[in-house]
């Protein structure tokens, strides 16, 4: 039992496989050394928890997948993570200069090479999954994943997310608009993150899909919640952004609807729900556990 | 022989095609209405000559594809296209104002939402052309699909064009440097939309690929070097956007470079070697022959 590697043990040992196969990838590009691709390396290789690889991989192994079928969806989602944030941080969207205690795409390159590097990015996430090595069990859900990871970036997901999340600025916002928010802008490619790797893992994962996509849908509401909570009580230097810019954008957040108090209430209840989810999998669903106790216990 | 539809009527035909097509996937997407969607609706539906998805349409039926067939990729290529010009059209890229006679993205609605469409519209691509109808001959080329349109738009293809465009702008940049910005920037798309008819048709567009290549190739930098010649010599109306925007930006073109009577022997000779490689296929090339003659002789 005790074998089992600490979290943050096995959140280095995902993040640094994570962060090789993601080199392998930009390093397999032409033009390497141009402003384009350093400015695709620095939103991906610079820091980050991968937290979304970390679910890809673990999910597909608790379903037998071994670690080597898992790289290639857990390239790909990151991928698409790194091109979120990039462009997120511009000036016409959020407007930040500092993630992940550096200084943000655009102001490391400059605003036509950031959006540039979020495209590539974007579409290196679909080179990936598309000619990524698979297993057998894996590859005949290839398409699948493809497709899954569409619907789950695009106007269907995550875009429409980001969307709908600067259309709320300023704006008096209820706590359903804003989960229909969050389930979009974050939620969407933490399901996804989880799904690719129970497809990847074939007939085996396709099984335990529903109770998979319940513990990712609260996870992600919790992962949410947290960074909201996070931006009200903790410090610029812990979050390597700035504390407070919620409130200066005047975001909605859940401490600003349920009170500090009530938002992290409602962590607990979603963890909850996590864990009831996990109760219905027929496999050592330990490391997503310890997952879901991270989101709502992390400091940064 | 004169049952053939003029090239006129035949563009006219798939331009309409193409628009009901993209009407339909973007008329799937939930939260109509929103900024987001009508953002996607604009850069795709108002106008554009729809010459890719033309490409992908004529080069597989050449091949035996039924039109049906040819909708999922035809669509997807044009949804890239759509985004690249979005994201091309922004102040911190080309910061062009007009594009087709319309306001360009970013001044109908705002710059956030012009990212975020032209974000979801590459997402959309993909989308497409994972879950979009294909033949059974196109099915077994649908991984195959997907990878090239990758390819051809991310870091290895456009992206890469527009960095190296970008990057090129008030340097002195010789012929070869010319060609390798265009054969990214707009040849590679114009490639892998003959491409994918030809993929999508099966084996016998598999077979003629290297041919196919050869042609795409030279319509697509003879594509260039009459756009480079039309921002000389046509005007504002005409052309939809502002003419002379490339001597204002200080761009590298090929009538800078060649003179402008250098510029037009040099789409002539793309042109006979367009001609040269369809020669060598063995089926009714007619509809991509009168195409590249078009290529050239546009004036807008």
């Amino acid at each position: 039992m005790n074998n089992t590697p600490s979290l943050s043990q096995s959140l280095q040992f995902y993040q640094a496989r994570s962060n090789q196969q993601l080199s392998l990838w930009i390093d397999a590009q032409p033009f390497a050394g141009l402003p384009l691709i350093k400015a695709m390396e620095h939103g991906t290789l610079l820091g980050g928890k991968r937290a979304r690889p970390f679910l890809t991989y673990v999910t597909g192994e608790m379903l037998g997948a071994d670690i080597a079928d898992l790289d290639t969806p857990a390239a790909a989602i990151e991928c698409i993570h790194a091109y979120s944030l990039i462009h997120d941080d511009l000036p016409a969207m959020d407007d930040d200069n500092l993630r992940r205690g550096q200084p943000t795409c655009h102001i490391a390159f400059d605003e036509a090479t950031a959006i540039l590097a979020g495209d590539a990015l974007q579409t290196l996430a679909f080179d990936i999954l598309a000619s990524g090595p698979l297993s057998t069990n894996g590859d005949t859900n290839r398409v699948a994943m493809i497709s899954e990871l569409a619907k789950a970036s695009g106007a269907q997901g995550m875009c429409m997310g980001q969307a709908l999340d600067l259309d709320a600025e300023g704006k008096h916002v209820g706590i359903e608009q804003l989960e229909t928010i969050h389930r979009h802008k974050t939620g969407a490619l933490i399901r996804c993150a989880v799904r690719l790797g129970a497809l990847a893992a074939g007939e085996k994962g396709v099984a335990v899909l529903p109770q998979l996509n319940a513990y990712a849908d609260a996870i992600g509401l919790a992962f949410q919640v947290q960074d909201d909570i996070l931006d009200v009580i903790s410090d610029t230097e812990t979050l390597g952004k700035p504390q407070g810019s919620d409130i200066e954008l005047e975001k909605s957040t859940y401490p600003a609807l349920l009170g500090l108090d009530g938002a992290k209430a409602k962590a607990q209840q979603l963890y909850q729900q996590a864990l009831h989810a996990l109760s219905a999998i027929p496999y050592n669903t330990e490391q997503l556990e310890v997952f879901a106790r991270y989101v709502i216990e992390r400091n940064n």
